[in-house]
């Protein structure tokens, strides 16, 4: 899913995702909330009549935001209090209100609040956390009231495989149609959050879309799937085209490296994106090294398809069932292995 | 002319412009010459391989640019020393780099070196510049070799009526396929400005291409089209749409305005372009609100295709010979009056 955080996918129309094969895109709840306001969007027709974009979109609760961007904030069993990176004004998201902020929204799927807290909050922190994320998924559940609109809970624990089993056993308990792995991609090593991950995706119900959030390498996204993960999202393609990256099968380049002044290929022969059809590498280079507005659209464009290739991809392998050696390969050309 | 100063109008593909029915895209020799450098787009095939733009193309000669931009300069006889805005590094401007310069990037139309002296420097000076200018001017189409680029001249002269008819008779002589009025537009008043315009304008061979420098608002354009002029370039509508301002018959309206923030109607109702078809005023709102880059790139898109539009339906008005008072009627109803 690509981020569209404000209620667009930055740089990007829809026709352009459309176009570059997005199945769902993402918005931010915190982001919207506070700017231009859930009251707007509505009255907008959500945000398919907002955005212009009518395919499947998703929203998450806001919390994440809050436990990763908010200075100052107060957690309590009622909710959680925090000061709007915008303005500092104080706002408190409950799990009633971000369910309520989410019906307003209008996306086909939200998310529970839940907390985030590191990885390295401790044990009899995380356990805590764990049972008061539970009982707020719960009150969600209870104020959620659309019907054409999915409600997914949140699997929290850290790194403790045995509070990671006790919150998804309470998170399937109250019963949802899909469920997301949370708390994970959040500056643990790739080794401890595959490990942990592996450890909770089999647990979830198989009839269900499994949604790990937050991992959007190509390497990580591979790496989910094989353990049984339907849905991930992440700014990492778009935010790394902002800055003049883009993902090859041969690995992550940077158009600012001087070898791609007078490299007149395209940025990706293998690709049949806009960007890799009508442009060179010298020119992309010569728009991110003058930080061009087409430069980081044209980037951006490209980043969301190949993610989005790769996954279909990814998703033929597994239905010819050669998905195990197909990954190997792909990750060991692009890692230059 | 939409203005593509480093080989891009900010925001937009060739496709866009296309589709916003652009005809002549300019480039400007002083930017490109310092970024990429003129031999990168003489190597990937000229600014049309280099941009991907297929339909006419024009570069100013840089002069202006130095004028304007550069802190430090020295002219002389052989040309114009400046420091690169870039990096401080210093350069010379001599008519023959300028048109080596444009052959390189290989646009349709390339133009003379010329100086731009402020409209406040002084008769004498004015006077001296102005016979230098057409010095250059004589040196640039000596040097000019491409055949598949015309080069145009340039008349000069301040305000001085009889300076620009000296400036413009200097300049006949030596003979261009096409002539440009510069240093117009340049902070003096609107009505200085036409009136040395048309003083200019009408001494102009009629069977040659006369081209405006550096006007680009709707009423501007209707003016100087009354006066005789085929051809005109500014950034204004391109840069007012980064600053969130969209042109509409009833007037230049600021998307940041808190009474756009509900305002679920089309931009401009009577446009037909991609922004206008697909999005609300409350969605514009709020992408200019939140500096995101698709607002630059929907609000670019409409002032262009709006500038376009205005053109072509002059052009249409100026066949049916009705164009005076069709002119006045527009000018009244995009002033509110």
């Amino acid at each position: 899913m690509p981020v569209g955080t404000k209620g667009t996918v930055k740089g990007l129309t829809p026709g352009d995702l459309r176009g570059a094969g997005a199945g769902v895109v993402l918005g931010n709840t915190y982001h919207l909330y506070l700017r231009p306001g859930a009251d707007i969007v509505r009255e907008a027709g959500g945000l398919h009549g907002f955005s212009g974009w009518d395919g499947p979109m998703l929203t998450d609760s806001g919390g994440f935001q809050v436990f990763s961007l908010a200075k100052t904030r107060r957690i309590g069993e009622g909710g959680v209090r925090f000061a709007s990176i915008y303005d500092g004004s104080v706002h408190e998201f409950t799990p009633e209100l971000t369910t309520r902020v989410q019906e307003d929204l209008g996306a086909d799927v939200a998310m529970v609040l839940d907390e985030c807290p590191p990885a390295n909050a401790g044990r009899e922190y995380h356990a805590e956390s764990l049972r008061r994320t539970a009982r707020w998924a719960e009150r969600c559940k209870e104020a959620h009231g659309r019907e054409d609109q999915a409600l997914f809970g949140i699997v929290q624990g850290g790194l403790h495989k045995d509070l990671r089993a006790e919150s998804l056993e309470r998170t399937v308990e109250i019963g949802f149609p899909g469920y997301a792995v949370g708390g994970l991609s959040v500056g643990e090593s790739r080794g401890e959050m595959l490990e942990t991950l592996a450890a909770t995706a089999t647990l979830l119900p198989e009839a269900r879309p499994r949604y790990f959030m937050g991992i959007g390498d190509p390497v990580g996204i591979l790496q989910v799937i094989a353990l049984g993960v339907d849905m991930f999202d992440c700014v990492l393609p778009t935010r790394l085209a902002r800055h003049g990256a883009a993902l090859t099968p041969d690995g992550r380049i940077n158009l600012k490296n001087a070898r791609f002044r007078r490299d007149f290929g395209p940025l990706d022969p293998e690709c049949s994106c806009e960007t890799c059809a009508g442009y060179s590498r010298a020119y992309l280079s010569h728009l991110v090294r003058e930080d061009e507005l087409l430069g980081h659209r044209l980037l951006t464009l490209h980043n969301v398809h190949f993610t989005v290739a790769l996954c279909r991809q990814a998703r033929a392998e597994i239905s010819a069932g050669r998905f195990a050696g197909w990954s190997a390969a792909w990750i060991s050309r692009y890692e230059g292995k």
